[in-house]
């Protein structure tokens, strides 16, 4: 597959961003760079799993760090293919091709501006299904894949190599190089073969954002209403087989701070005509959403906070005091859910005094 | 010259100790791993500038962190050769010889350990003519070498390369690596050649050290007072051409705590039969000592407080409330000490709002 056309990239920004659970980084500035790639290389490659070589070498990239600091604070440009240029000296081959550690955000872009630099394929996969804050989130963590080597490089053009056979030390050495970098850096990690990619890795996930940006547009485009075109594009990828509409209101209440590398807080919504008050808490994504004192939607199961006009995602970092919002959730791909999954990114990975439960266990007495 | 006896060893702790100024971490691990090292190995070699290679490839090294983890964190013993074989990887070439980073404290060792694991020689000389708490005070920063590539290891077998073409970053991003690490990491850093090495590194700090412990220890076996001994030796260095003792009490406080990465605090002596008070300020290293309202030695002159009987160094991390002390100033090496030196080394460089001034002049009044 290719693109093209820069209305698929905007599908792509628009549909990675509602997959990011608010995290991930709004897609602005990595579509702008997208564009700006396109418009020199003509067009993008998009490979997918089955294609692959089995000894291919792939490297998942991104950006690690705070959003609330991405926002502020702009790349020079040069991090990612220096990064990439690294670790194809460390393992002694060319990249084949890239692919996003996490699909969610303006993660899910960043590998196309990348790969258009190094004239590579960008895979039609990635390590996450959704955005989550750690690196040893990944499902190539889960699977016992190393992260190592990984290479963060940062807009001060430093390059740092991290090896260590441990992925939450990895990730602990790498947040803390991000915010020793001034809060923002580009990671390439989990270099695996195309094997290893074809078992472990998300399959689809680039084009099902692009489905799922596009369902959207079309929507607006005709007149229809996008929340409704979201839930069906969702249902059509396969990855995410459940979606509902959770929440309509509007924002009352927002505490949001970085600490620690990370966006942290919780935003308060008050339901339209009286419909109570949902609390979502985040740590970059957002985690849990609890309304009436009753959880109705937790991590790794996205929950996105949309605007209820144009269905625009906002991202954690872009929430405002007013915003009129709904929050929708989806179920999470069933790789995600198991319970050796559960165990690195269900509520109890994130410190939460609760065992997972599915979206739609949770919702299920509404619907009944 | 070869060290085949511990007892040299010894003097080399002693020594070094001294030259830390409180800092470089208390040698006594150190000392015991390279007793056991030269148990091992026979003999340690150490070369002199001039006997090197222009185009030798030489390794800087030591540990960078809190001295007060260092005393409850413990290395694997690995940490240095791995850091050092990694060096080789990138620089294509293998390490000719070692040297210390910093003469000061445990880091005047360190290399010997490491050395006898490669089987070269440690040189006679290092990078800062005592310690510093910051890596980009190396005499090698201020001539304006390159920090990178460094390679920092730690305990738990994790390792981790840095690239950055400015000195400050790289201090930055290590000390980040070390607190993420727990505390303490080995890290090899400023690579250089023979040519640069006879340029710009402190020029025989390591056999002055030796000879700095030789003299103490020496003295209080004939039943002389150390403390003029030391004095002796260290004139008779070349590097360190005035000493004083300059205060004789007991700590009556102490405020110390480990923050960013550093041990900071200030201690207080209070002299006998009425000598007033002398209050030293300290980050690893001592760094500004004043009584009565005065400074009467300040950064980067050497600042030792010590046991006023046995003339053992007491370390920063090792400073506690009742122990009897002197306060021995020495004048640093003088390539510490001009202009372009002092920007980087001097009271202004650890945020404290006044000029230099050697310890010799500050002290001119009392021996006049």
């Amino acid at each position: 597959m290719f693109i093209d056309d820069a209305a698929v990239l905007a599908d792509l920004a628009s549909g990675a961003a509602f997959l990011g659970s608010g995290g991930g980084g709004d897609p602005y500035y990595s579509l702008l760079l997208a564009e700006a790639a396109l418009a020199r290389c003509g067009r993008f490659e998009v490979v997918s799993l089955a294609d692959l070589p089995e000894d291919a070498l792939l490297a998942p990239c991104g950006w690690i760090g705070a959003p609330t600091v991405s926002v502020e604070k702009l790349p020079n440009g040069g991090e990612a293919v220096s990064g990439l240029r690294r670790l194809e000296e460390i393992m002694g081959k060319p990249i084949d091709a890239v692919l996003p550690i996490e699909i969610g955000g303006g993660n899910g872009l960043a590998p196309f501006i990348s790969a258009a630099e190094l004239g590579i394929p960008v895979v039609d996969c990635d390590g996450m299904g959704r955005a989550f804050p750690e690196s040893q989130m990944a499902i190539f963590n889960i699977r016992g894949l190393s992260a190592c080597p990984s290479v963060l490089t940062a807009a001060d053009g430093s390059l740092s190599v991290i090896e260590t056979g441990d992925n939450v030390t990895h990730e602990r050495i790498a947040r803390a190089l991000s915010v020793s970098l001034g809060g923002i850096a580009h990671m390439v990690e989990y270099p695996l073969s195309g094997a290893e990619a074809k078992a472990h890795a998300v399959p689809g996930s680039v084009s099902a954002a692009i489905a799922i940006g596009r369902a959207i547009r079309e929507a607006r485009t005709r007149g229809e209403d996008p929340f409704d075109a979201l839930g069906a594009a969702l249902e059509a990828t396969g990855l995410y087989p459940h979606c509902r509409s959770l929440f309509d209101g509007k924002i009352v209440d927002l505490e949001r701070e970085t600490r620690g590398g990370f966006s942290v807080g919780k935003v308060t919504i008050e339901g339209f005509g009286g419909g109570g008050r949902m609390e979502i808490e985040f740590q970059n994504e957002n985690l849990v959403a609890e309304s009436g004192g009753r959880i109705l939607a937790m991590v790794p199961d996205i929950i996105t906070v949309m605007d209820r006009d144009t269905a625009d995602t906002i991202t954690t970092e872009k929430l405002k005091y007013g915003q009129r919002v709904k929050v929708v959730v989806a179920a999470a791909p069933a790789m995600l859910r198991d319970a050796r999954a559960l165990s690195f990114v269900g509520p109890r990975a994130f410190g939460m005094g609760f065992d997972y439960q599915p979206v739609e266990a949770l919702n299920e007495t509404e619907t009944a």
